[in-house]
């Protein structure tokens, strides 16, 4: 045990702790001094060095060859991988030529005087260097080893740091107050995706919310001015791939703003909060229409990281006499649209093109043309025979193609043209990409907004009835708002994602603040159930300000920032695809006896009885 | 709209926002300003002044009397109170004589030009400014407009800034990662006040935990070295007073650290997120073992703002022919034990020392003697006639009391005695000081450690058996870890709480890292089924290293710092006693059709059927 004077005096990685630096804190600069060092045995090196990690890095340790510290060298040569230890030794330069230039700490070693041994380990499935090569799901299981790995642990302090400055960004220089939201709360209408929590009285059960979106509202009518908290939110969606039960978003609600207002609070955000060590993000972030968006790219989430942009080629194929094209143009909303991939002809090969067709087919019930440009200009195409050189000419002039390119072509109503081409778009970028074409490069970050998204959107199972876009406490546009009434299907709203290199990672809006238009809304256009949402209605008539906010997918974000395939990697404890935790078993079996204070029981399927 | 450039260039309370000043910023240094200020209508003095709120404070706005603003004047006194408004105009001084020394902005005032109602305030069950003396539940059913009171905003604005504090000094000063973990987790062994979620699969449950202690401890078996969070924590208690079903815990957890490191620790993280406008705090804070605190305090977390300590008398009434003492004191365990209560004999009723006999009687089964002493210095007690004037001098001494006091005695085994008056001496405390005698500084913060708590306790329905005193992951004191095989009830433990003023607000412990002795525990002492705990003695033999950690209780911590009677009151939307929501109505019935995909139907007591 220490005094407590000398901890109080200390900061920094060490205070608090036996040890005097962390590994990779060591540099020629430490040479002669004596240090103490904690942490586990990476590997050994014949029997004269020891690779010892901690949190921060490597240090080499060298095994004392002295004749009188022979208990402590067998001590350490007996020592299984992985086991914690503690050292003292003195800090040395590493003999010429031997410096290794890849390690930060590849200038000196520790020449180790004294030894403690904290905890041996016993059991290891497999070695932790190997590990990431390891099945996933054994990651999960061993996710205290899979934790060990560098990327891992560089993950999750990228992550800490990043939200850290996010606060600083927001409380510290904005005036922001972090507020706590409940978690147990009730269910919100037509909210599917909630997992239930059963209280202890009979057939009463609170929701876990989706997102703090009510609370945040309501803190607004709280007079509280401006509110954040990095939220954990719950979505019961079954098996939906990198999706978890549990997410965290970055939530964030002010009053007396516009859209301007947001955007430009979280673009200096993400500006604030952006890894040092990276290049800096400009900000105002680029920003295109939702029809802007689709017409460009055939999806509201563009990825601008690279071109292959929709064209409409409609005008150009007028009056061609080709089945799917003339009936597509003839058609008052009828449009040929293209896209030209740049070297798709050389790189994408038969079977790729196959199965753009069959996704056009399958998936968007349509006709795919494909015209491959051959490295002499000739057209390799069903197309070709019908086309007039002259509209060749157009259309290559159009698409800005040349000869290697490859064209898709799809023709019919714009909304159902436009999604398949934006699909087909990135399925291009990723093969040229797996085939060794730089379509995107991988250090860039595109920041956009998407601004202007439909208010209403007609109902899937019944095209008649609208429902909102986003959700239905979005304000209308400003300029559509007299449209609200006689015209609701036309209204823009005043909704905006953030958009990051092709992934939404953020979507917020300026929301309603006066009773009667959402009850207008609720009851009139979305034919809600308005009883549900009392307290809110009555919120709004209470002197609501006006006010807007943004959520920010965090998970998302910092994957995106560390390069990670999936959000589980930049996520301590993940659940697996099917929601499970691999590592404890959860969800698991309860007894009877345990379920008997919530008043439910569990209705086995057939096959269980 | 606002330009881009406008928005970047601001910080502050009014960044993004058309406001140029929070209400409560104004002050004579901007006189001759034109100011634009958004915010509620609170009250209207005549037609003469608006008194305008937004979440700084207030600012009073002049009433233009001016012919040509003569619309701008009605549309003003036309407002209902509450109403959102955003005004521009001119501060001035206000006229001799009317300064208010009282208000902030009681040197100028607003001389209004323009206004937008923004929005009108329509319902409003009762007076902004009266809220706080209206009912709880009818502030809770309207808890945003319950937050608009001065002490809500204040409440919730300081627990931000502390929490922001804590996280610079863990983060920033000291290395800490904030790492998130699941709250969707597996159902801990005897872990009957955790909630439970239904998944998907039929019979299986997640669980919300009651506090991260597996997750941390693996993050440290993981390497992460120094990890904290703010946790969300959930409890199913029912209803216990003044306890919430989910609850904020300032978790943390370290590595290669001693006792000593985390107490250091924490006092350094108390002393840096003190409020800068009270008095800082001094550390180190003042320490007792359990048994110093149960003996001085009968209680082990003692509030130390004021004496009545408990007293050991055994000495004094030895061979006093008094049934109960004589027997006390002739058993080998057995005492009397005293308190003196100065002024108890002048301001505590007969009533209260009946109620305080029957607390005796009811809640403990012992006989408690009483002695008033009178201000002639006489005895007025049904022992006085049993004792010998050289044993009341004696007891006055020992328990330096004076004519006035008051004397509790009781006598038998300590374990029984110490509670007892340990729980009289602050229901004396508390009856004084509502008769209006100082007996704690309701400034003061007495913080306190209390430490080397046993490590088990006899289970209290099979005392042959032990069940531990804190949590299973609680490692022995180093001085008694040789007890743990042959005397396990003899061990003290490595378990440390906060107190603060009487209230526990934090405890952790040094944990067992060596598989070999946790598994000893586990299956030998506490007789656990250790398959439920599998993943973390996997992970101990994994290489763990030595750690330990605390959580401390941030709603209680915040809600003593700014005085509040409950938690509740720093807490933005907080359950009922019974765990509702009174806004909302949660929890609440759900269809069968929304339990169906979780496989439970509810049990329905009988007379629901």
């Amino acid at each position: 045990t220490h005094s407590r004077l000398f901890y109080g005096a200390c900061t920094g990685h060490s205070s608090f702790s036996p040890r005097t630096h962390a590994c990779a804190e060591l540099s020629s600069k430490h040479v002669g001094e004596e240090v103490t060092l904690c942490g586990w045995i990476q590997y050994r090196r014949h029997d004269l060095f020891v690779i010892l990690r901690d949190f921060s890095g490597l240090a080499q340790l060298l095994i004392p060859q002295d004749e009188s510290l022979v208990d402590l060298k067998n001590t350490l040569c007996g020592l299984t991988l992985e086991t914690v230890i503690k050292v003292t030794g003195k800090v040395i330069h590493r003999p010429p030529g031997q410096a290794n230039k890849e390690m930060p700490t590849g200038e000196i070693e520790v020449s180790i005087g004294s030894l403690e041994v904290l905890n041996v380990c016993r059991k290891l499935p497999f070695e932790i260097k190997d590990f990431v090569k390891k099945s996933e799901s054994l990651r999960m299981q061993y996710r205290y080893l899979d934790l060990r790995s560098p990327q891992m642990q560089s993950n999750l302090r990228l992550r800490s740091q990043l939200v850290m400055k996010m606060r600083e960004y927001l409380c510290n220089i904005h005036g922001f107050i972090d507020v706590e939201t409940p978690t147990l709360f009730k269910r919100t209408p037509g909210g599917a995706k909630e997992f239930l929590v059963p209280s202890r009285e009979p057939g009463r059960f609170y929701s876990l919310p989706q997102s703090p979106q009510q609370f945040k509202q309501l803190l607004m009518v709280a007079g509280l001015d401006r509110y954040f908290q990095v939220a954990r939110c719950y979505r019961d969606e079954g098996s939906k791939p990198d999706r978890q039960p549990e997410f965290t978003q970055v939530d964030i609600e002010m009053s007396f703003v516009d859209q301007t207002g947001i955007l430009t609070l979280v673009e200096g955000l993400i500006q604030h909060c952006w890894p040092e060590k990276m290049s800096p993000v400009s900000v105002p972030f680029p920003s295109l229409t939702y029809s802007e968006a689709m017409r460009q790219y055939g999806v509201d989430k563009p990825d601008t990281r690279f071109g292959m942009k929709l064209v409409d080629v409609s005008e150009a194929l007028y009056g061609i006499e080709v089945g799917f094209l003339r009936e597509a143009v003839s058609h008052p909303e009828g449009c040929v649209q293209a896209i030209c991939v740049p070297g798709g002809a050389k790189h994408l090969k038969n079977k790729d093109l196959e199965s753009f067709k069959q996704t056009a087919q399958t998936q968007f019930n349509q006709e795919l043309s494909v015209v491959v440009l051959k490295e002499d200009g000739s057209w390799k195409s069903p197309l070709s025979k019908h086309l007039p050189d002259s509209v060749k000419h157009q259309l290559l002039q159009k698409l800005q193609a040349e000869a290697g390119d490859l064209l898709l072509l799809a023709a019919g109503a714009a909304e159902g043209v436009r999604p398949l081409l934006g699909k087909l778009r990135l399925q291009c970028a990723e093969l040229l990409e797996a085939r060794g074409v730089a379509v995107r490069d991988p250090s860039a970050f595109h920041f956009l907004w998407v601004v202007d998204f439909p208010l209403f959107l007609p109902k899937e199972d019944d095209p008649d009835q609208l429902e909102s876009a986003h959700h239905p406490f979005t304000a209308p546009h400003p300029e559509d708002a007299h449209l609200l009434y006689a015209q609701p299907h036309k209204v823009r709203s005043q909704h905006y994602d953030l958009v990051l290199n092709g992934c939404e990672i953020g979507g917020g809006s300026i929301r309603m603040h006066r009773a009667s238009m959402q009850q207008y809304v609720l009851e009139k256009v979305l034919k809600e159930d308005t009883s549900l949402l009392s307290h809110l209605m009555e919120a709004l008539d209470s002197g609501a300000p006006p006010h807007g906010g943004i959520a920010l997918g965090l998970d998302r974000l910092v994957a995106i920032i560390v390069g990670a395939p999936s959000i589980r990697d930049v996520i301590a404890f993940p659940k697996s695809f099917r929601g499970h935790d691999l590592m404890s078993g959860a969800p698991d079996f309860v007894s009877e006896e345990e379920l008997r204070p919530y008043h439910v029981t569990v209705n086995w399927p057939a096959e269980h009885q």
